[in-house]
């Protein structure tokens, strides 16, 4: 089969690999249907985070299963299933108190931008559809996988309410992810941080009510002419850096909650700061098998439609021209279809 | 009047002071009751914070209404009062959010180890009992002005929920309140972590079902052994030292959350760290206000008993001695009467 490799940053080629195999009982291998670049993958493209030996990419897939493991039970050849960039076998207490993302057995995924993928712990990860769903579905359950899974777990973590007020920070496939769960979960005003017009139009299909396209102090404080001077309920931080991180602290009211789902970079938090700022704080990498089923539901239903953050549809093997046009800012995140 | 006035680094003398009077009209001035010594007076006391000019000390109190300012309806001349450490309007945006403690309109009280003290925004901050309660009351309802208010916050930060596991980290006397609120909020097991045979007896009177005495990586791994090796639900950390925030969110569960009640001295949170450990994290001087209906009663009642921290009692014009005791470790807390 075929898959990406980075090589080095800015340096991702399309190569002939092995075929993923089942090497545990509990493992499972899919046909690729869609999967797709996501933000966090620039990271080692921009030669931000190491990358040694040259190694397959891609965390985010829809597939078919192809093969599965004497102990897999939860799903069956021929299925379409969407699953989650961390494994989970979903029975270990982690797993039990619904931290899938935090499963005992975990393991990232790392090689789906390929023909086919070897699921570890797929009994636990892999959630099947009724049905092979109409094309025109498989963006969002793609989205679902990972960006919009993502998103709804910050909301959760920033504990958007029915009428409160959330800010997103953070224009990425993720926090417009996060614009839809805000609404989702009743959010009244939605404040999205934007400063690039495609994607603060997304932001506004998606629900956003405001755009504060300013940043740092001046952005805070437009914040808090919305927002009777306090600050939001609720703040989703989808970015990861310090600027992002201090941006979403200071968004919040006292005694309201930020959710940071972006991977932190160099990120320390003051611990008198926070402290006096009543601000509650909960992140790290969404349990999105926890969300699997209602996220599903919600796309075959209609209710949501995450997959119009992709914004370029390439076939697979112009995955690099992906990884580039994501970098260069060209595109949101980039589809890339077998 | 007389009331204490600290020097410099182990110099508290009692001195005369002037009266306290009305400035503003949401004043009001109170006879003291009965005041304390916090483990937060200690940090100046023991030269770990700065002190600057001689100046009087003292947050905690309760005590009779002398007189009030002409728009202070709530309370009246006579009668017995429970306040806050923090004053609050209770009208401002952040009170109506239930985050008294960060009122727009918020002082610090700073003057209560006296015979008389001056409470600013004395409307939104003082409860009065419905009668002068007997004197064994009164030390409890004096812990509710800040200890077990505090103890009370942590719990809540932390989320223990019934039939839940809690790790109170630090056995002061906001720690040992912590058990207590563990305990009421319906905390299954609850795992004290101290190293002082009487602190450990009376958080096993408290409430706690575990003692932990190691500290450290010791600590931590005790903990994981008697929470299926993951971590408890909620952790209450009362010190406010690296060390114990490192405690408290190494003991936490994945998805877990630590409340944190310790006024952080030199404390740095890793952004990435807390991202990988799910952990929820929310801190800040307890909205005591907000309590302080709900603890009275259950102080007037008889289902808590606060007071048992104090196990010093001295005369006012001992305060010296008072803060000699508890920086020898030779009192968990000591008790101020006129």
């Amino acid at each position: 089969m075929r898959g990406a490799v980075i090589h080095a940053p800015g340096d991702v080629r399309f190569e002939n690999l092995d075929d993923p195999q089942i090497i545990r009982p509990t493992d499972a291998v899919i046909r690729t249907v869609a999967t797709c670049v996501c933000g966090s993958d620039l990271w080692p493209y921009r030669g931000l985070e190491p990358i040694g030996d040259p190694h397959p990419m891609g965390h985010e897939y829809v597939g078919v299963v192809e093969e599965v493991g004497s102990e897999v039970t939860s799903v069956k050849p021929g299925q379409f299933v969407v699953g989650s960039f961390a494994t989970s076998d979903n029975t270990c207490a982690n797993c039990r108190n619904g931290w899938q993302s935090n499963c005992l057995h975990r393991e990232f995924m790392s090689t789906c931008q390929a023909d086919y993928v070897r699921i570890p712990n797929a009994h636990g990860t892999l959630v099947a559809t009724d049905d092979h769903p109409a094309d025109e579905f498989v963006p969002s359950l793609l989205a679902v996988s990972d960006v919009m899974g993502t998103g709804w777990y910050a909301a959760l973590a920033a504990e958007v309410k029915p009428g409160s007020t959330a800010v997103v920070v953070g224009d990425g496939a993720v926090g417009l992810c996060g614009v839809i769960a805000a609404r989702e979960l009743g959010a009244e005003r939605i404040i999205a941080m934007s400063r690039h017009e495609p994607r603060q139009r997304l932001a506004l299909e998606f629900g956003a009510t405001d755009i504060i396209s300013e940043r740092g102090e001046e952005g805070i404080a437009r914040v808090k002419d919305l927002t009777e001077g306090i600050g939001a309920d609720s703040v989703l931080e989808c970015v990861g850096t310090p600027e992002a991180m201090r941006q979403a602290l200071h968004s919040a009211r006292p005694g309201g909650n930020v959710g940071f789902v972006g991977v932190p970079h160099d990120v320390a938090i003051d611990g008198e700061e926070l402290f006096f700022s009543h601000v509650g704080l909960r992140g790290g990498p969404a349990p999105v098998r926890r969300y699997l089923p209602d996220l599903i539901d919600r796309v075959l239903t209609g209710r949501i439609n995450p997959g119009k953050v992709f914004d370029l549809a390439l076939p697979l093997e112009q995955v690099a021209e992906g990884y580039k046009a994501m970098d260069e800012r060209r595109a949101i995140k980039a589809l890339l279809t077998p």
